[in-house]
C-alpha cells in the first residue's frame, strides 16, 4: 500500500461538508457565495526554525493551524478551508506513528472548533515541515488591511504580549524562568489563541489590523508603512503579564514585550469616536484589549517610558535569516 | 532591513490584476466570479526528495509552477492565483543570491504564460523547498473528476511518458544513457509541461481526468479506484520516446513507462462517441492523444503485451516512504 495515500487517510481524510469536493481528487472544489471576496495566506512552520524537535505533536498541530487562522483574524476573515502540506522524515513515518495520530488530534480540534474544513494537501519525505494554506470569507469591500490607518486613530492591542518570545528565550538559556512561570507562559508558544471572533467584529470598528506575529514594533511598523503614517506609544501601557511585568527591567523581557514575536495577538488602530464601542467588544468577546497609543504623521514608531523618554532598542522584530536563520 | 521581507519585495512582488489584493498584507484577496467554482490544490517539491540540491533554480522555479498547473488541467481549471512558500536555508540566502534571481525568473516565466498571479507566500529559514499552492476557476459542476469513468470508455494518454524516471534512474546511476539521450529526456525531468489547454477542453469531452505525477499505473488506478471500474490497456499502445522504446527489453524501462511518475501528462477517459472529437482536439492544440485502452466493470488494470499476455510488475508507482524516502 502507499504510504502517503495511507497517512492521509488514516489520519487527515474527513467529510468537508463547505466543499464541494474535498480530499481525494487532483483538487478540491469549492464554491463562494455572491458578494463575499475569499482571503487566502500561507504560513509555513519548519522544524528547528519555528519549533523544536521534540515539540508535542498535538501542540504542533494546534499551532500549526492557529497562526493561520490569526491571518484570517488579522483580515477580519471567516476562516473556512485549510489546505495541510507536511513534510516528514522517514523515521517518524516508520516508527512513531503515534505522532501522526496526535498531530492530526492537535489540528482538528481547533479546525473544529472553527469549523475548518481541511479540503486538500501533499504529504512528502524529507525534513519535518508543516505549510498550510488557509482561505476564508469576508464581506466584499470590507476586509481589514494594514493600510487604512489614520492620523488620530487610536492603537489597540488585544490580549497581552511577550509570554511566548519570554519562555522561548528560556528554553534557549537565555533567561531563567521558574517552574510556574513556565507553565504560565508555555501555552502562548505553544497553542496561541487567534483572535478569529474579534478580527470578524472589526470590520466595522477599525481602520487597520494585523497579527503580531513578528513582534508588536515590527507589525506595527507594517501597519503604518502601508498606511504612511507614524505612531507614538506608551510602553508602561503595553499589556504584558504579571510574570513578564517581574522581569522588564531586563532588556531582553523589553524585546520580548516589544519585539519578541509569536504573540498572534491582533494589533488595530480605530477613530477615537469608536473608543467605547471597542470595550463593549472587548467586555462582550471577554478579551482583554488595551489602548497603547496613536497614529501620527511622519514616519516610524517612537516608544515612550513613564516619564515620556523615547526608548531606544536593539532589535526591531523577529528576523528570519539573522536572529535564528 | 528584515530580509524576509526584502526577499519578497526584490524577487516576488509584482503586480496581480486579477486579484483585488496581493502581497503585502495579511491575506490576499480575491474576488469570483458568480457561477464559477475554484479548484484548489498544493504540491511541495522538498530537496533531496523531489529535486537534487544542485538542480538549475531556473528550472526548479519553473518546475515548482508546472506540477501545480498541472493538477489544475486535471481538474479542467482555468489557473488563476498561486501561494509561495519557500524555506530557504540561510546559507543559499547570504551568499548565493543569484539562486533566488534564477528562481523567480523561472518560476515567473510560466506564470506569465499562464497569466497566473502570486498573490501571496511565505519566506522561511530552513532546509531548502518549494511548497506552493495554486487556484483556478473552473465552470460550475463542470470540473473533471476521478470518479467518473464509465464501461466501455476509451483510456487516452497525453504526450508520451516514461523519460523523466527514465533519466532520473540514469542521474541515479541505474541506467546509462549517452549523451545526447539526456539531453532528449531532461526537459521531462526538468521543465515538464502542464496540460492547461487540454484540460480546459477536456470539459466537454472527457468522464473522468487525473495527471500522471505518481506514474500511469498508479494514477489510472486512482481514477478506477474513485469511479470502481476496471481498466485493460497495451503495452504497445502506451506512448513513448524513441530513446525509452530502445531500453524497453530492460524492465527498468518497462517501470519508467508504466509506473515512472513526474510525467504530468493527463491520462483520461471518454466514451468512444467522442473519439473524432478528441483527435480533432490534438490536431488543434498539437498535443499528442494516444488512446491505451478501455475502461472495463470490476477492479485494477491489466496490461497485456502485444500478444495479448498479461504483464506482471515489480512497483505500481511512485512511493515517498519506500523508493526515495
Amino acid at each position: 500500500m502507499n504510504a502517503e495515500f495511507d497517512i492521509i487517510s488514516r489520519y487527515f481524510r474527513r467529510p468537508a461538508p463547505n466543499a464541494v469536493l474535498g480530499i481525494g481528487d487532483d483538487a478540491a472544489l469549492i464554491a463562494v457565495p455572491a458578494n463575499n471576496e475569499l482571503a487566502i495566506s500561507t504560513d509555513a512552520l519548519v522544524c528547528g526554525t519555528h519549533f523544536f524537535v521534540d515539540t508535542d505533536p498535538y501542540k504542533l498541530g494546534y499551532k500549526s493551524l492557529a497562526v493561520n487562522l490569526s491571518d484570517m483574524a488579522a483580515m477580519g476573515a471567516t476562516p473556512r478551508w485549510v489546505l495541510l502540506a507536511l513534510t516528514l522524515p522517514d523515521d517518524l513515518v516508520k516508527h512513531q506513528t503515534s505522532w501522526l495520530t496526535e498531530f492530526s488530534a492537535g489540528f482538528f480540534a481547533l479546525a473544529d472548533e472553527y469549523q475548518v474544513a481541511l479540503i486538500g494537501g501533499d504529504t512528502t519525505a524529507g525534513p519535518l515541515s508543516v505549510c498550510i494554506q488557509i482561505i476564508g470569507e469576508v464581506p466584499a469591500g470590507k476586509a481589514l488591511r494594514r493600510r487604512g490607518a489614520q492620523i488620530g486613530d487610536d492603537i489597540w492591542i488585544s490580549g497581552h504580549l511577550g509570554d511566548a518570545a519570554l519562555v522561548l528565550n528560556h528554553e534557549l538559556k537565555k533567561i531563567s524562568l521558574a517552574e510556574d512561570e513556565i507553565t504560565q507562559c508555555l501555552p502562548a508558544l505553544l497553542m496561541p489563541a487567534a483572535r478569529v471572533e474579534l478580527g470578524q467584529r472589526l470590520i466595522e470598528l477599525a481602520h487597520s489590523a494585523i497579527d503580531i506575529s513578528d513582534g508588536l514594533l515590527a507589525d506595527l511598523g507594517h501597519i503604518l508603512t502601508a498606511s504612511e503614517k507614524s505612531a507614538c506609544i506608551a510602553m508602561d501601557k503595553i499589556p504584558c503579564s504579571a510574570i513578564l511585568k517581574k522581569y522588564l527591567s531586563m532588556p531582553l523581557a523589553t524585546e520580548c514585550l516589544l519585539a519578541g514575536g509569536d504573540d498572534y495577538e491582533l494589533c488595530f488602530t480605530a477613530s477615537p469616536v469608536n473608543r467605547n464601542k471597542v470595550a463593549s467588544l472587548a467586555e462582550e468577546l471577554d478579551i482583554h484589549l488595551t489602548r497603547i497609543g496613536e497614529v501620527c504623521s511622519g514616519k516610524g514608531v517612537i516608544v515612550k517610558d513613564g516619564e515620556g523618554k523615547i526608548i531606544t532598542l536593539e532589535s526591531s522584530g523577529y528576523e528570519h535569516f539573522s536572529a535564528r536563520g
